[in-house]
């Protein structure tokens, strides 16, 4: 049996990158692709790389567009989705990967984003202790943001086994320019980015940050609270995240590696790497897959951990099929890539 | 049914990109996993990104590891696949990404590559004229160079339909580093190449000019003779080959696009670009397609055409992959990556 | 004595690298910095890497504002450059990095920017022969463009000493991002550039064909044609020029050698390489030189000439400085970047 | 009054940044020029962008050679710097690039480098307090490390203003791949590193540790311990550092810049941006410059500092040119690159 999907957003990074996921994927039948300010043109004409699909014409996006899917997807700027879901039918999957819908507290989301929040719905990282179970015949889905999904899949294991203090984690990532998106601005042309990095949202003002501090506190059963610092590299996919927690005392390295192991031991997706070894974004470019590897730093009191994943596969639309293939009661790994493409 | 297969040089970038073909179609089963200096090795140590095959074992490349394998890929330093092909049976099918067995002319071989030569397989090209026929059942085949690759699919079609001049082809090439494969060159190294272009190969010496030759020649009808100039940019993956050939006197726009359109009108992976649309290779990362636009410059009556392929997909294990299934007779598609992977 | 300069478009590359150099020269005092609509804006907020000039306040470009000063450099979109030089003293000496007054010929200046010529000043590279008379006292200069600048440093040598075939010269170059200028367009964003290679400007339209024929006609004596294709190189800075001629026949290796070492023996900046050295892009980064290196495809029977030179500038910023030096009657090195920042 | 100066390692990255520095110093006559290896070569084989010193023939690296000369530049692998020194006149400026004579504590020396301690030498960062005023007349220099100065630099005027708990203080650097040297190692080759980011030397190991807690713990009166985490970036140059110290209860956000500002109120090389800008390594690349910007989480406690270095430059050759001025009585800024090449 194949599901009919529609994809929002098509000429964005994300829109795209579900359209190439969803093109191989033997149980989805792609129907209407939309964009609101490109209606009338062919795929081909702003997504170069999605061959089979460049004799698409994109139509508007409209709730009308969207029904009589089996599977909507939203690949939408931040308060557009709320409206569009509300038309859809109950039955629909109506798959959100803007950001509208991911925090529980109405006060967190009014602080960061500045507008009335539109609800809770179930949250696409089916890694996290509880949310697989959350996603199974779901039908509102909302896709993490992409450094959560980093960060989340880093910390949450030593949280869930109460080896780490809750308070004081300190978070610095490293994303490819493809997380800032497809819009033209200044400081992301090729001139401004290629050889150097740069610092933003720095202070605690990034929106992901109460999304993060929300999973990891769920998973510790205690209010977690943490400093996140992101930066732009010169790379247009990946995000490196080095994410470092205060390990309780009488805590020692083999227990940390086994809360890790044990956590991802029977996930498809996600491998903490065998020691020795270091991750790297590029071994997961294009892949669903999340590679992470942890040190103890004794002097210093904390676990480091890094972990790599694609912003758009894992980060984005990989996560969102994923969270799909749940929901509707599909192979969990169907139509996702698993191999990176290297170098 | 499915079939065999066996990968030597599984540590190298067209041994890596192979596997990562192989892992993902269903009618093949990776057999043996060989690396001449890396045996004992799991193949995670050495190619992080094929997630799927972490813990395969590498195994030492003899004929006696990859006898009793349907199909056997080859992918070692030149000179050495002639010796371990003759020790494999004649109904295994050998494809070998070397150059050892891709010309004709013993002359041209010995010349070039200052060893006696080894015969010649069928070419791994189907979109040549008359190279699929010669594919078909084949049990030995010659994988093209990369460059070739791009430049014969850039320029075959106007020889085909005898629109060019056979003489003073001029062709300009721009790759990524991974075509000059793992080896630590001191040239090579991140700090060398990041930011930064640079020539090499200049002047008619490069190893890759007889193939191009003999190709355009075989298509022509007639010696076909050019100047090949390869440059190398920062970039891992990818070719973007700019190719100018002189128009023959009536030869008119319309005349060189119908040629150019009809010669890959039922290619699964060859392209003309719709006109105002121009080929990069960040469209065919990671796919086995190759895109093409063509121009006429009337004012220096030659035209110019710009191909893009993925060095290591369309360029060596894609182009390896798709001569695979022809002569096996399974769908020429199977198992090969569509979409490229953009942004 | 010093002299007073004014630079406008200084939030563009252009302005930004004028600065840079001016900062350093110890002959010139920088007056008013303009930019027409960032008027009033600190320089540090538009240009970070000009640490000793963070504090100026950008002014109006206006003749007014421009007026007073000995040296007026003019980094404006093209066209209009022409009216505010009218504006201008006829004893200010006038250096305009657009292309209003390069071409010679009004009809190819019509033909390739649709507007009406602005009159031809003499031409920004001394090192062409006759030039550099021509700037000596001059109190109006065109720049060259960049791609310009590269060819004809390529191949001018050659049709100066009679060398060379005037039909049928082949060139492709390949160029870093900032030789589009700082606008946000976007096809020219990090995502979109990033990692991959794309042609532009394909089949002869490219505004610099007529500035490079005009150029290489003035050597050779008699009418020389061209082909040009410009590449988009995922890098900053740097142009890499592949330029190829056919050689006129009983000219040998050993002649062109020596034309090209004496057309550059006393030039500052200008360098051919010790055979078996080839250029890079690299190793110009930010200098006013550049580097060639020649062979001969005896085969093709053509002379390849490859050129690298950074576009900001030699191909802009340190051309219009070096030709101002000239003008002034200063050291011609004055206050130019020798050295490459590399790696 | 010119010095001579002799510069080994000069096939090296650090060896190259110092020639492109005292190439353009007016004080400094380059003299002696040697490698262990390469001993013979024109330094255009090696250092092709050192255009005005590519005739100059490298000689061995011995006492006697650098013997006679004002200055001696040592950029050689750790360990061989003493062995020369003690060789050289105590009259001999002597400028040591490697690790030899950093480390105070010959305990902490010996667990992280695993030999004798070599002694401890006035250490080159004349920006930390009370540095400055021990180069004066020095004759002994020890150039910091790179990922040091990016980190002193960035956290001491908090220390010293006793505004920052000492413990716990959370650091992670990227580092473009020029701070890896230039030896081909295989995990650094251009198609290993473009694209992509992977952290390195994970958990408390790295030797730059205790060079970092002996600056800060200097600057604090206090012992300092930190956790620090560098990740190689696809860039050539650059470190970003991201720096977190817990902020002291009763501190806020206008003490902190306070003390930042008036820290390096007259440094010539040293700019806290100002509010709302954030530092670049692109900004400063070439240049001896180094920008910070600083955020108070209150949410999490700690000041953020973001600081932006060349490590080429302000953290290798430009640091040492800088402190050789103080020693010798120069301008400070003698020789040195102000403004940053961008983009």
């Amino acid at each position: 049996m194949t599901f009919t999907a529609a994809v929002s957003g098509a000429s964005g990074y994300a829109g795209g990158e579900l359209l190439r996921l969803l093109a191989n994927h033997s149980d989805i039948e792609i129907g209407a692709i939309t964009a609101h300010s490109n209606a009338g043109s062919t795929l081909g004409e702003l997504q170069q790389h999605l061959h089979s699909l460049a004799d698409r014409v994109l139509q508007e996006t409209t709730p009308e567009v969207l029904a009589g899917h089996d599977v909507v997807f939203l690949a939408l700027p931040h308060g557009a989705s709320a409206e569009i879901a509300a038309q859809l039918s109950a039955e629909t999957l109506v798959i959100d990967a803007g950001a509208d819908h991911r925090l529980q507290d109405p006060a967190a989301w009014e602080k960061f984003y500045g507008s009335p929040h539109a609800g809770t719905w179930p949250y696409g990282l089916p890694e996290l202790p509880g949310h697989r179970a959350d996603l199974v015949g779901a039908r509102r889905i909302a896709v993490p943001g992409c450094y959560p999904t980093s960060v989340l899949l880093a910390l949450t294991p030593g949280f869930a086994a109460g080896l780490l203090e809750p308070d004081d984690v300190v978070i610095i990532s490293a994303s490819g320019t493809s997380g800032a998106g497809k819009a033209a601005k200044p400081n992301l042309i090729g001139s401004e980015v290629m050889g150097g990095m740069s610092p933003y949202g720095v202070g605690g003002g990034h929106r992901h940050t109460p999304e993060m501090e929300q999973g990891l506190s769920l998973a510790a059963g205690e209010r977690v609270s943490l400093s996140f610092t992101p930066t732009l590299a010169p790379m247009a996919r990946g995000i490196l995240t080095t994410a470092t927690a205060k390990v309780r005392r009488g805590v020692g390295y083999a227990q940390l590696r086994e809360a890790w192991e044990r956590a991802y031991a029977d996930e498809p997706f996600v491998r903490v790497l065998p020691e020795g070894q270091w991750p790297a974004t590029k071994s997961v470019l294009g892949s669903n897959h999340a590679n992470l590897q942890l040190a103890f730093d004794e002097h210093a009191g904390r676990v480091i951990v890094s972990s790599v994943i694609d912003n758009l596969t894992k980060g984005t639309a990989g996560g969102a099929v994923q969270s799909m293939n749940i929901a509707l009661g599909l192979d969990e790994t169907a139509g996702l890539t698993i191999q990176g493409i290297a170098p």
